[in-house]
């Protein structure tokens, strides 16, 4: 946190041209259908019958990411693991990316291999082939924009609008940690900022701390549904906040829904780490996002093919559109679900 | 130029996804793969059979446009026709594209909307469907980031490899416009700033300033490469400029090249405007960039097939490698071309 680098190759040193060459020496495919990379106009792929997904985002300095307690190589991770965890969400198969990476000179060439080491871990662990990109100066800050590219066969790909009155709604992993993460890193920058000789403290909340810099994609759980013969009514993965993300799927597949603060899955570390900051781990569960975690809806006919997966909690069921959004708190107080999470123009 | 819009919408009073859906409305679906566009964690596409081909670029505010002399909505149009243009450059078809957003709060709906006005008519005049994107604030300027996706079949992609010795170089349309253009309008917004009351002279220049603002991809040679039974064996877009981008086909082929002064094709208004500015047209042309024209190679074989094409110029030939890279000049005297194009990190 708050280090400095010791080596610094500028980038003019080397140039765009001489950059992506760069860039291109630490890329390795290994997608069978990745058929030309880097080094031409476009890439060039076949992935074979069935559909392409596609997906876009950008993560931008001083909006998504602060430098300041996020190491290069984590950002670089977790800018393709959100478009891989899009990709997931529609129930298909992550193949490629394409990167843009926009940035000042005030990086170093040692700054781009640092993200680029990331990405290429990223890429790695999901079995992705970088394939393309784009690298350009800014006049100030950092911004990367990754578009993944997956398949699926038609008959397997979920969207949006196919839940029904009295699907289960499930969720996987734990909700709350990222945002619990990015709390604590907020409050040990204060600290520092205030009195550069107090060391942060960080100890003992890994957990969090991980899940904020270093999310992970749900890709495991999108293979396992093919060897459980599960496919999801409706899918999406959760970035915004669990409470803004079911609200999408309920408004596309005009349903209500009802869900339970019982039910929420919530890492004892997350609680934990609530009490230190005197946050409502129930609130960040909610409304925190950058969970990743996926958010989907199944018939009640396939709840026994769910009950006893460990990675999968039930947290309530889709209700008719006139039943609105409803919340049961722990009390059996009912409230209206308010999608408060991240929004971009007014966060 | 330099005006200030009257009606303010301010984008945090619609949020991000009050945005999207503002945006969507806009948007039509024409190709018949784009089966799921905006809406959904990602697009579906079947482009049918035959290889996918991506490309994707970024333009960023204070380094590849200003806004006090560049509207909107050319802003929009120029961004996604330098991504179809590297599609035509692999001698695809270009079928859809993702757009990512990226701007402060200084911007309005309304200036949103122009800028999509430009991107919405940049999709209809070459049939492409914008299909999915990611909309984002910055802390400060606009970022906008552009995948395009298009389609080809194996037998008629064209890399940057199969140049031979003897191979004509052809370029299409002509060269070095864009780059006066740009150069015209720095001039007037430097005597604007040192005295507004003195309006921009831009009369006469209509040419050379829409080169700049609002470029063409060649997709309309792309076609009638199918037409004429023509297939380059190398080729690449102009967008750093000709010796830059004509030392990346010989680079990929490796071979040199001769090309000569006499050849390249200058338009009449760009060279007027070179006189006015005191710039030379040559220069313009060899290393001015952002032409979009299309740098591409022919066996001599085929010379018949393209020596009454009044949009293709033959400027030189493919040589030897050992022969290096070839500027013959009015006067015959023998240069070395050298790539001084744009490069995003020592501009």
């Amino acid at each position: 946190m708050f280090e400095n680098k010791q080596n610094r190759t500028e980038l003019s040193s080397l140039g765009e041209f001489g950059l992506i060459h760069h860039i291109k020496q630490s890329v390795k495919l290994t997608q069978p259908g990745s058929l030309k990379g880097i080094g031409d106009d476009a890439a060039v792929i076949d992935n074979g019958p069935g559909r392409t997904v596609v997906t876009t985002d950008m993560l931008i300095e001083g909006v998504h990411f602060d430098l300041s307690f996020t190491p290069l190589k984590h950002l670089g991770y977790k800018a393709v693991v959100v478009n891989i965890s899009d990709i997931c969400a529609m129930n298909a198969l992550p193949k490629q990316i394409v990167c843009g990476l926009a940035m000042s000179n005030r990086f170093s060439l040692e700054a781009v291999e640092e993200l680029m080491e990331g990405i290429n871990l990223a890429c790695e662990r999901y079995g992705v082939d970088l394939v393309g990109g784009d690298t350009c100066s800014t006049p100030g800050g950092l911004a990367i924009s990754i578009t993944a590219i997956g398949h699926a066969m038609e008959e397997d790909l979920v969207y949006r609008d196919q839940s029904a009155v009295n699907d289960l709604i499930c969720v996987t992993g734990d909700l709350g940690a990222a945002y619990m993460g990015l709390q604590l890193l907020n409050r040990e920058k204060k600290i520092f900022l205030e009195n550069p000789s107090v060391q942060p403290d960080l100890q003992g909340f890994d957990y969090p701390l991980e899940r904020q810099l270093k999310p992970e994609a749900r890709l495991d759980i999108i293979q396992r549904f093919k060897t459980w013969y599960v496919k999801p009514t409706a899918m999406i993965d959760i970035s915004d906040g669990l409470a803004s993300d079911l609200m999408h799927l309920c408004k596309g597949s005009n349903t209500g829904c009802q869900i339970y603060e019982e039910k929420l899955p919530i890492d004892h570390l997350t609680r934990e780490l609530g009490i230190e900051l005197g946050l409502d781990p129930t609130v960040a569960a909610l409304n925190g996002g950058e969970d990743y975690e996926l958010l989907f809806t199944l018939p009640l006919s396939e709840f026994e093919k769910i009950k006893d997966r460990a990675e999968i909690s039930i947290i309530g069921h889709m209700t008719d559109a006139s039943f609105g959004y409803r919340f049961i708190d722990k009390q059996q107080n009912v409230h209206e679900l308010k999608a408060q999470g991240w929004d971009a123009f007014r966060a």
